[in-house]
């Protein structure tokens, strides 16, 4: 006997068994019904985050442990496919053990701001990077009978009045941008759940807006799954479902269960809309089902392991003139707060109470198996007191080398709420100036979830390690990194600015009144950096390592599927390390407007020493195709693209074009066609310009009249007196040049 | 016997005579009816651009001789209210002795970003100080009974695709930047017409928006006269009508006239429409007919001497290392080609024939009574020959001062389309290196329309003066203020910027595939730059003078019509000269995004050398309201405004406060009203937050969980499982706060 189907199931249901079906049971699970057993759903996207017990209202109390791997911020800097596949694999066993049917997460929303207070829960300013990643994510959870949940669809890109702000996108930096990363991860990866956002998008609720979740999400991408909001999200249960919101939580406690009854028996609400939501609940809890396995467990020991080497792989080493790494005997001294209680996760909903949490100061203490000196320089609060700073000047003036930990408190990081401002806190800083007038061989090692600025004493210090929030295992991966046991292979996924003034979202973020400008449109992160030539901190894809990468023999073929872009790296120091290929690509003949750059593959590639390989960077031709408005619709321009393979978005390290066969999109002339636009009709430009020679048109035949004239739509220009071309005329001439 | 009033002769003819009245006649004149004449209409912001007999087709052929004033770039940069009001007097006359009843002018489109090609047809970055200096333009020009119309009425502010253009802005920028100077020509001058833009605004064409047209100017801001289009704008001629576009410009031939009849018969339209737009045109008519005076001339050499007057006001002395003034038996040579060829003012429909044309090399050997030596440097077309430049070289070398013409070519600029760059043409930057590699005290004289990039030499020259299109006398004013006989005492109405990917709409202009987005929004000009904290070139509202000024005791106070300031300001050097006091305010603690500073009031003061005045600026209250888009109008926000009066955006010379009264502004709570606005309410606050203690919802007494919770609708969160309160209690809690 075969099982039934999703649709069967459903279809046996009451309209009220159905409408209790698309909402949760509680804070975290789905309701029961004849022949669907309820499942459950967790946060976490760098952990399983199952609540004990009861949960509370708000979904904020403590959980059961689990691995906490390292946040987004973190596992966005690996630039590692394979990286995040075994940490999918990883969160889907942990979820599997612990009865969890569906995680929530990957978050891919773009960072579109430094400010924005959930940075640290997204992988990157750039698209690809967060799409690949995030597919890859997917795949690893599901690959373990897991769902995943893509989250937070869409263009949820701040915390500020998330609930209610309308962020107003164009279309093109909507589907460049904002959407991109998400139809990625849905076409790679089909994810079980795709999670709405809460904010509104050109004005309507991401719970409820038809285009977004059905016309694009469904009909354009293909997705399968199910469509869950965000917990509260949805402020029309009956508008949710008709435009495709499928499950409503957490539970509202029955009040929108019944509303969707009586928007059935009031003819409002098609039963079919209901049937097909409740069988896609069905499918979701059918497939969670097939993956349970009460029995399952996990290797605590094995997941401390990967987090560890993803902490490692995902630190980025900013700056080093050399002091770095240590010498296990290194006289050195660790000062700073976070050194012993680390940030390594953010504030909110996805907080991991993790299996083990390490610290850097114990984790160096125990490498090199020295008392190494501390000094905590600072507070929990990010305060320092003059005996504090004391302290640390007396530790610093007695080591060869300071390892200082810098951070932003977790009181200025957290879902719920955005930063404003970029900066350390001032006593950090302070502390920083007095440590580095002690001992000018001062490492500063950071912990933050989204970037500070660090302009104002980056040129002053030998080295300088992006240590983000890193999981459960960042002391132990800083400890590792700082002396060579890991060579660091982390890349900027986002650009990090020289002040925020520089942001590309400056004085458009967050918004006001409901409403939120993305003025800046397509040119966000290192698009604005790069197109407006601008000086950075440190550029997109920056990273460096202890042994050096040289690229040579670089080409590009443009292809049917995109442009293959193959070249030869060699590790040309004397340690094995890891160097991320990226490749760029520009048009600066462009039709439309274009950034400067933009990343379309990428490849991290480790080499022993010495060892020299041939790479091959794949670009998909869908990757180059811009959103055209004209049809809307995905096109691909022709021309000599700019191919720029290199170590950054800054650093090129060669330069090859491909010419690419452009998509043929041919737009009709119309009497609102421009005259420039129909001269440069091959049919049609030669007969208007005879006929135009009689009449006074024929201050056209003057080359700068024309090019004044040239914009003016050639049915107005003609119903002018004299013009000496009737109406009828300019219809039918048009008409020919269409059939042409 | 009284005169008949327009409604009492639009109500006596027939709806074809109707229809005929509300378009034109031919290019330039109105139809005539039973009990109403033809009156002329003519292009022309700087000048009277009469044609001779039959116009051409395109109305761009040539035109009888009148005085060409500076063009707005030019009069923009005075800063000089009583001059424009002279100009405009003196357009007026020159209008009346033609026999011409509405002159169309002036232009005070936002310079949004410095490639829009018609940038020198319009006043400035700054609404204000548009605003001001148009409604005196048009106070003077309609003391003398002729019409002005006020354009192009809106958002035009850039040539390409300007028929069909979208212009996407937001409602603030829009409000406050690019409407706002309409606003105050309309309010202060009550033009007799407006002329709408051909442009379409967030989707809808000017000529048709009823919005803009009927709504906004009408009935916003109290105009009353008539809305004619530009040349070629209807679209929709019924449509046009509907939305209050009053006369159609130029002749359909009668074919949009028998659109209107056919319309009114099929009753689509109804006829009092159309009646009150003929009236409209009627009352144009009288009012015209009342001015004319068929025996008025106007005195040819005053006009000259006030065209030199006020090209001398206009020009900007943008550095001088001391080399300027010129002792009039200074050893100079005059290098470049528009030192004797003048680019005086733009191409495309602005262009006058003037009664006389100055250039500057023979005013300069006029005034000298010396036979200064010349070598062009460069051709017409901006091209410089190997022979050409070892002329300059020569004669740079054999003088001790170079007067080193340069200037933006003719073709490069002009209405119909826009700028690619801001470079001077090559050949004549590498004239500048050769000459100045002979004489390093080289001083540089502009000659150009919108802005050029001064980066690459301007700390290389002892001077720099910046001579935009000064109109028919500019070669003499040119001379007057290198020779000192005028002491230079414009000032920069528009940034210079570093480099074209600093400006504000990079990247955002000119659009593609019909919509540009103003994505800046109210960061324009200064606003963008001082906001940002950019390096500039030249900022807004420099321009320096052989004189100095001091600025004493600034005080400003805060009163019912605004914040009147007051300072003692005194001339310090040896020379009379004119000053520009401007005043600034800001509001850093604002709960909206604004600019750091904002141009609100300016006072050009003349002072003899020595003289010392106290002088008052008063800033309207008006003129500190945000648009509020929470109720949809202008809102004066309380608080401590900081009071900045510069000699420049960027030489501020002192600040002060003034503690403004806000506006009351109650927006009632509702379930969509954040828990932080429903908390922070005096009556709904304590009783929330007692009524929340019971449920778990007194997770909130945690500060830091209240405020990652802050953002979200009371409703919603009411909502969630366990939280305590029924929909019920908040509905009345509401209720009773918003009694309170």
């Amino acid at each position: 006997m075969t099982n039934p189907t999703p649709e069967e199931v459903a279809g046996s249901l009451s309209v009220e068994q159905k409408a209790g079906l698309t909402s949760g049971a509680d804070f975290w699970t789905t309701k029961e019904a004849p022949g669907v057993p309820s499942i459950m759903l967790t946060d976490g996207p760098h952990g399983v985050r199952k609540q004990d017990e009861a949960s509370d209202h708000l979904g904020l109390a403590g959980s059961v442990p689990a691995t906490c791997f390292p946040p987004a911020v973190a596992l966005g800097s690996s630039f590692d496919e394979g990286l995040l596949v075994r940490v999918g694999t990883a969160l889907g066993e942990e979820a599997r053990a612990e009865g969890v049917g569906v995680l929530l997460g990957p978050g891919v929303n773009i960072k579109r701001s430094p400010l924005c207070g959930r940075n640290f829960e997204y992988l990157s300013e750039d698209p690809l990077l967060s799409g690949v990643l995030g597919a890859a994510l997917v795949n690893g959870l599901q690959s373990q009978g897991v769902g995943g949940s893509l989250k937070h669809f869409a263009a949820n890109n701040q915390e500020t009045d998330r609930m209610r702000v309308s962020a107003d996108i164009d279309e093109r930096p909507l589907r460049e941008i904002y959407l991109r990363g998400f139809q990625r991860v849905v076409q790679d990866a089909q994810p079980w759940t795709v999670m709405c956002s809460y904010n509104r998008i050109n004005g309507t609720y991401a719970s409820q807006d038809p285009w977004l979740l059905t016309t694009v999400l469904r009909g354009e991408w293909g997705f399968k799954g199910l469509v869950v909001s965000d917990w509260g999200a949805v402020v029309d249960r009956v508008a949710s479902l008709s435009a495709g919101l499928d499950l409503e939580m957490p539970s509202s406690s029955g009040r929108t269960d019944a509303e969707l009854v009586a928007a059935v028996a009031a003819g409002e609400l098609d039963e079919s809309v209901l049937n097909t939501a409740a069988s896609r609940v069905v499918a979701m809890v059918q497939k969670a089902v097939a993956g349970a396995d009460s029995s399952a467990t996990y290797d605590v020991e094995a997941h401390k392991t990967l987090a560890r080497d993803a902490a490692a792989a995902s630190v980025v080493l900013l700056k080093n003139d050399g002091v770095l790494p240590l010498a296990l005997s290194a006289s050195v001294a660790v000062v700073g707060h976070v050194a012993q209680d680390p940030r390594y996760q953010g504030a909110g909903s996805s907080q991991i109470n993790p299996t083990r949490l390490e610290n850097a100061l114990a984790e160096i203490r125990s490498l090199t198996g020295t008392d190494v000196p501390f000094a905590a320089g600072y507070g929990e609060d990010g305060e320092s007191t003059a005996e504090q700073k004391a302290e640390a000047v007396a530790a610093a003036s007695a080591a060869e080398t300071v390892l200082l930990f810098l951070g932003v408190p977790a009181s200025q990081e957290s879902e719920g709420f955005d930063r404003e401002h970029l900066e350390l806190p001032a006593a950090q800083l302070e502390l920083l100036e007095v440590v580095l007038g002690a001992n000018p061989r001062t490492v500063v090692i950071l912990s933050n979830g989204g970037v500070v600025r660090l302009s104002g004493f980056a040129d002053r210090v030998p080295a300088i390690i992006e240590g983000w929030l890193l999981g459960q295992a960042g002391g132990g991966a800083i400890a590792q990194v700082l002396y060579g046991v890991v060579n660091p292979s982390g890349r900027l996924a986002e650009t990090i600015p020289v002040r925020l003034e520089d942001t590309a979202a400056f004085g458009n973020f967050p918004g006001e009144h409901g409403h939120v400008r993305y003025g800046e449109g397509l040119m966000v992160g290192y698009r604005w950096y790069d197109s407006r030539n601008m000086e950075v901190s440190f550029p997109f894809g920056h990273g460096l390592s202890y042994t050096t990468f040289e690229y040579s023999d670089a080409s590009a073929v443009a292809n049917d599927a995109g442009i293959t872009v193959a070249l030869t790296l060699t590790n040309t120091g004397a340690r094995a390390g890891a160097e991320v290929v990226q490749v760029y690509t520009g048009l600066a003949a462009s039709a439309v407007s274009r950034a400067k750059r933009e990343l379309k593959a990428f490849n991290k590639v480790h080499l022993a020493a010495g060892e020299s390989r041939t790479v091959e960077v794949s670009v998909r031709r869908e990757d180059l195709a811009y959103w055209d408005t004209r049809v809307s619709g995905w096109t691909v321009e022709g021309g000599s693209y700019t191919v720029e393979v290199g170590a950054s978005s800054r650093d090129i390290r060669a330069a090859v074009s491909a010419d690419v066969t452009g998509d043929v999109i041919r737009v009709p002339l119309t009497v609102d066609s421009s005259i420039g636009e129909v001269m440069a009709h091959p049919v049609a430009g030669p007969i208007i310009t005879a006929a135009m020679s009689g009449g006074e048109t024929s201050l056209l035949a003057d080359p700068s009249i024309l090019k004044m004239l040239a914009s003016a739509p050639i049915g107005r220009m003609m119903g002018f007196p004299g013009s000496g071309v009737e109406p009828e005329q300019l219809e039918q001439l048009l008409a020919a040049a269409n059939a042409s």
